[in-house]
């Protein structure tokens, strides 16, 4: 972190700087130039991140070197993590492809669903039990019912599940069902229920939320890792921006620049990312390509039917379809890859 | 609601779409065009909000009229409701001020803010006990002991208190040292939360989320509506935009915007909302001119040692300055009322 | 402008650094500190400007201190900038009244126009006779015919015209009949035009490009004051941002951050800045309190008629009570700029 | 395009629009419903594009089925357009590369790039003579001597030259020197501009705006194609949103996009789109998987002496690994394309 002096900065202005620094036990490296002075701190500067540099008289401005999470870097952890969801492995150099409805609507649905998302190569089954709504009068989902049949029909096809959590309250009883626990894109800065599946040591899928920043997501991440649980995977699902064409913009440039700047794996979400169905498969195989570790995709039945999403979801014809297409980038990247 | 079918759409597509509707209990009013049959849905809409139409094979898009909120609208209620916090009325007319630092550090910084706010004008103190932080390893707040910080400070100058609750989990202990109850922006879409705090039947002071739409923030005040709470102050904070040049885009548009959607009343943050103290002046006499029914400012008794947010803190010498502006403005705006 | 070098930066990277400032003129004073080698340059660092330093190897960050724009600067010109409008000032500290139509479309509506402009205590015409629209198909401008007219309905009534030029090649047609040239939303940084309209040395009001930063559109003043001409007036016309419950979103602490930054007069479009008439009043009477030196709305004897933007376009009545609000608040503001 | 009127709407208000309607030559369908009656036009809605039905006393809603544009839709011309530039055929499936210098600074750098694009596969030299740049201060470009390099370099090694042409007075210079005339970013809505190279008949790469909806660049393309200028290439190059991790959000779901609502081919623009270099080969190989039928990027012998965008420019090096890679995806996608 370094602190520049406005060009006519009195020494009495450095020195307060320079005690203000000294007390939370860092040390500065003082740079009086001719112009400005500036001023380098020496040290563990997460611990300035709250003192507000640029209210002291003769500041002109801070630069911060260093970001301010750290396990979540790649500099402290140099390779890749894989993340081991009992026996799968998300980050390994593999595709992991996981599929399912939007709202897990009844038994039958989901064993449907699930028979579809495996015929096509998925091993990690989708649905949401509590969904998040913009409307208190829209469907709320079936809750523990649903964790039930999300479960069974994993179970009945050698599946993993993935599913969203939405608060503290049910945390347990989610887990109890789930493989990999889903945090949505509303609560990507829900700091205590960050903290809270940080504590289960479980898997955790990260969305990144509507407005989030690179920098938020990976500090959110921070709030999980800071609670020993390394076992984090990102989501890219798409941000909120002026464009109206597409439900969000799938921000593909996250996945190298996430991989540049963390060691922990990440997916895609084509199917939020852009909210209409003959757009996904071209965004997932896109997705392929940019480097992800693997995609999730929203797939029902009869998608005119579905309970919620059904706009953006895939059918069993134009799923199957899409999987020969990914496939073949899957094969593809791997020599994408090797190219050094 | 309206459903109109593309050009080529068969008889066969358009019956599939009447069944629909009626299994709702809903009735259609067809309207067979040269080019383009419509269909005019008829009752409560608000049960369709999860049909996917969108998805139907023949449909080319589906138009909404009514609003997914009902309670929250200035249709279901057309005069203004005025929250009435123990006495103190906020959006009878006049303007409600409300000042504090960011986050409760002692209890002298507390009694200091509530002493400078009280002589500036204001009836309710602000501070973050508990603090939403991007990054773990910032100040989280006080928690308990900065909750009784604020309320002995308020109570010693005869004034409320506003302050955040972040989780369910603490709701009850912030809910009695508290007059109000803050939902933060992160929060906005927090609906287990909007519930729980609707159950409580206090005043709620609803901040827009950092990408929220004026029809999200409606929506989550319907969440606390529907549990029969009709407490809820809207606060604009400012939005996430392209522009750096401030900390987040103070979109005062919204202020008239609301008070025309809806009969709650709007209060505007200038401090998080510009994020640079010399604008916020500017910005709360702005933001009374648009029609706003309070401000609340983050102050400081010395800005540059603040635990959090220095910037955008006023001092005791710029806030008091500030409020001999916004009173003039506030009597401006009686004779700009009585316009008509 | 500060060249940050990486921890590990070698002696020999540091030194092609300096030899590329030195190049230029400049001079660097070098602060070797215990973590990281900080450069600072001396002189004019705006001829570094197309420097890629973040190129060089070892380079961490660079950070520039100062702006790249100078003749626009506050600190260039301390005192605001009162530009004289053959007669007319702007930025004194009175408030000017701009109203119009979108397009001119007849004589006669040009003169209905003008008398309820002028009525209401506007100064300056408004009306396009070149029209930039989005679809082809869409009017475009009844072009020089336009322009006589609205020169005529001006001098009936004795005021002045503002109007847009779209291009070079109908700059000196439009200079004929105009007092202020008008640079529209899409051509702020259509930069030849600006040099044009730079070297006519007649009034410019530029509006901000639709996602137009506050640094590029000061720059965009500088290219038309570095041609000699300090007749610059911001026009702050609303930004785009993901929300679409209004056209755009007016960012009102563009008009403290100008004044703060520069010199020139800045004056408010609530117009196109919400799109919805019935929400001009309030955002004209709060563009006002921002401490805008002036104001510019779209009004038509009949707006459902108008041949572009009626939807934000004030009738005669509506128009006569804002004006008697902004009267109001234009008093209130000589009271609020008193205070100190 | 539909009229809504409102519930309480008297048949009065119903008769004015239906007048209004037929004024233009236009029909209407009428239909009744029992709380809302909706009229249907029938006819050439393009002509009703500035018809404010909003502002009319009764009016709910309206509602646009059909696009503003026309002969840029894939409506019109339902198989792809192959845009022939002198030989080099675009959007006929195959992959069209284009790498180049940001800016032309001198005859050995361009012969240089020229030799490094064509070795790793371009067939077209880009390179900028005319240079857009934010501050007035920074470099502006060769101009004529420029366009003689590029030229000269493109014909040494049997290439196309592609470069921006910025306004109506130099299209006939830029013109006698390149294959395909670009419209840079900020010129995507300079009408005047598109009209003119329109009226040329060559080759136009029309780049998305910063802040370009979809519709908007539909329409911009239009305005091209309305002066019997069938060769337009969209060129996606990120648009701008709150993310400032990287320089613009490469928006890769407009590129599957474009192709269902348009026959032009468009390419990608890594580079713009993410602004650091070694962002730029994973995001073309994702544009590739998206369907690009092309990419653009920049490249330089030594991006740390590039006059203007080094950060963003790959060397001989990174760009020849990244061909590699491109040419592996190339393949990749005749198998996916083929997939049906």
């Amino acid at each position: 972190m370094i602190v520049i002096m406005k060009p006519g900065a009195t020494k009495e202005q450095v020195k307060v700087i320079i005690a203000r620094v000294k007390k939370e036990g860092l040390d500065v490296h003082l740079s009086e130039g001719k112009e400005q002075t500036i001023i380098g701190l020496i040290g563990d500067t997460r611990k300035m991140v709250d003192v507000a540099f640029d209210s002291y008289d003769g500041v002109e401005n801070t630069v911060r070197i260093t970001h301010t999470y750290k396990l979540t870097s790649r500099d402290f952890h140099p390779d890749n993590t894989v993340v081991d969801v009992d026996g799968l492995k998300i980050g390994d150099g593999s595709l992991t492809m996981m599929a399912g409805p939007c709202s897990i609507e009844s038994l039958e649905q989901m064993l449907e669903c699930a028979r579809i998302a495996k015929e096509g190569g998925a091993s990690v089954l989708r649905g949401g039990a509590f969904k998040p709504r913009t409307s208190p009068y829209a469907f709320q989902g079936l809750e523990e019912e649903g964790l039930k049949y999300i479960r069974q029909a994993a179970d009945k096809y050698d599946m993993k599940v993935i599913t969203e959590v939405m608060d503290e309250a049910n945390l347990e009883l989610v887990a109890k069902y789930t493989d990999i626990l889903q945090i949505g894109a509303r609560n990507m800065q829900n700091y205590k229920l960050l903290q809270a599946v940080g504590k289960t040591g479980m898997p955790v899928a990260l969305k990144r939320g509507i407005a989030g920043t690179i920098d938020e997501w990976l500090n959110a991440a921070e709030y999980i890792a800071a609670q020993g649980n390394f076992k984090v995977i990102f989501v890219e699902r798409g941000i909120r921006t002026y464009e109206t064409a597409t439900r969000n913009t799938l921000d593909l440039s996250a996945v190298p620049l996430i991989k540049k700047l963390s060691h922990f794996p990440i997916i895609v979400d084509p199917s939020h990312g852009v909210g209409i169905w003959d757009l996904v498969p071209p965004m997932a195989v896109a997705g392929v390509a940019a480097g992800a570790d693997g995609l999730i995709v929203e797939i029902h039945p009869d998608p005119a039917k579905a309970w919620s999403d059904g706009p953006q979801c895939l059918n069993e014809k134009t799923y199957a379809k899409m999987m020969k297409q990914v496939h073949i980038m899957e094969k593809a990247m791997q020599e994408v890859k090797a190219i050094d």
